[in-house]
């Protein structure tokens, strides 16, 4: 049994979940809670020293982490992963794209927006990701209006890997009618087999944080 | 022949300097500097909609863009991408790290130290980047007094996405010196075939960017 290690209010967590439900791949969760700092608790970090939900233990116990690095593991051999290596450099490049200018622009603006004690303690920080936002939405956009998926003919991990922080630019301010290629995007993402929307979850138990290292000392 | 598009000061650029060299691949290098906004010029986005370098024009006319991406693309096929799907996702756990949370980090930080009109007018955001950096530093010196190479036995891409902005280092505050597992590691990539020192660049001919598009026109 696979065990994920992370929670539903993140973007890069969810997207692991899709991964796994769309590949029918059973998995339990441990609740891993950002909002209380788990993931740099010093249980948490001998699992992953980077300190970052999502980490996935394998079924050999063997532990991997980031979300790329766990899309790819678990599409590698099915049709999300092209076969040539042009259409893989393809693929990483949108993945790469997500990880350094999309969700650091639209994750971190929904976290000052949402979570943050303070948002106005940030209204500089929040001037300068929306213009990062607008931009990174922008280049999506571009590519949308003249492509059914991401980095391909078909829909590979990049197209989940960007579904996430994307869809959620409502929570933070932006319109899905003002990005129309975007919109017809994220509904034919919501039509893939095994869909699996925000917020919900795909594990077939669920463990809280404390209960899962109380039975596992270190 | 390949044209790399982009400038010798930026560590993304750099490892792809660092991999065609390795790996023995001429290239022209077409200057796109940071400095002067480049990346967001109209004529380059046409080139890159993502408005960053580097970038790589294939011998095909195609263009392949992200420093992970490119990196990819090149090694695919020879030992510095590993065979085997754990190993390569331990590759790309890695980089993903490297793009996501060290080179946010230390490159942010450099560019606030180094490049930035008024360093002074950052002082609260160089104060979190070196906390930042500083946790980054540490998961990196963890792996490497385990491990000679950053994601496996033997060196690989992984190894060159992070050299260049762990050897900047002492250009934002940090002392080789207080890191000893990396400071080994970096003179073992230094040791590597072909290896192409900061700064330095294995371009066979440099076209300055006015010029490149003079001759080419939208």
């Amino acid at each position: 049994m696979l065990t994920l290690f992370g929670n539903v209010d993140s973007g890069n967590v969810h997207k692991v979940q899709m991964i796994l439900s769309r590949l029918s791949l059973p998995f339990r969760r441990v609740d891993v809670r950002q909002d209380r700092g788990q993931p740099r608790d010093a249980r948490f970090l001998a699992i992953n020293p980077m300190g970052k939900v999502p980490a996935v233990q394998l079924s050999d116990g063997d532990i991997l982490s980031d979300s790329g690095a766990i899309l790819f593991y678990f599409s590698s051999g099915t049709p999300l992963w092209p076969d040539v290596r042009r259409d893989q450099a393809e693929v990483l490049r949108w993945m790469f794209f997500e990880q350094y200018s999309h969700e650091p622009a639209l994750a971190v603006l929904r976290y000052l927006k949402r979570f943050a004690p303070d948002p106005h303690a940030h209204q500089l920080r929040i001037i300068e990701l929306v213009s990062k936002s607008n931009f990174v939405l922008g280049v999506l956009e571009k590519r949308l209006a003249e492509a059914e998926w991401v980095a391909g003919p078909a829909p590979t991990i990049a197209d989940y890997a960007l579904y996430p922080y994307t869809r959620w630019m409502d929570e933070v301010g932006f319109s899905h009618d003002d990005w129309p290629a975007i919109s017809v995007w994220l509904n034919r993402i919501q039509k893939l087999p095994g869909f699996l929307p925000l917020y919900t979850d795909a594990a077939t138990e669920i463990i809280a944080f404390a209960d899962y290292f109380a039975a596992r000392p270190l």
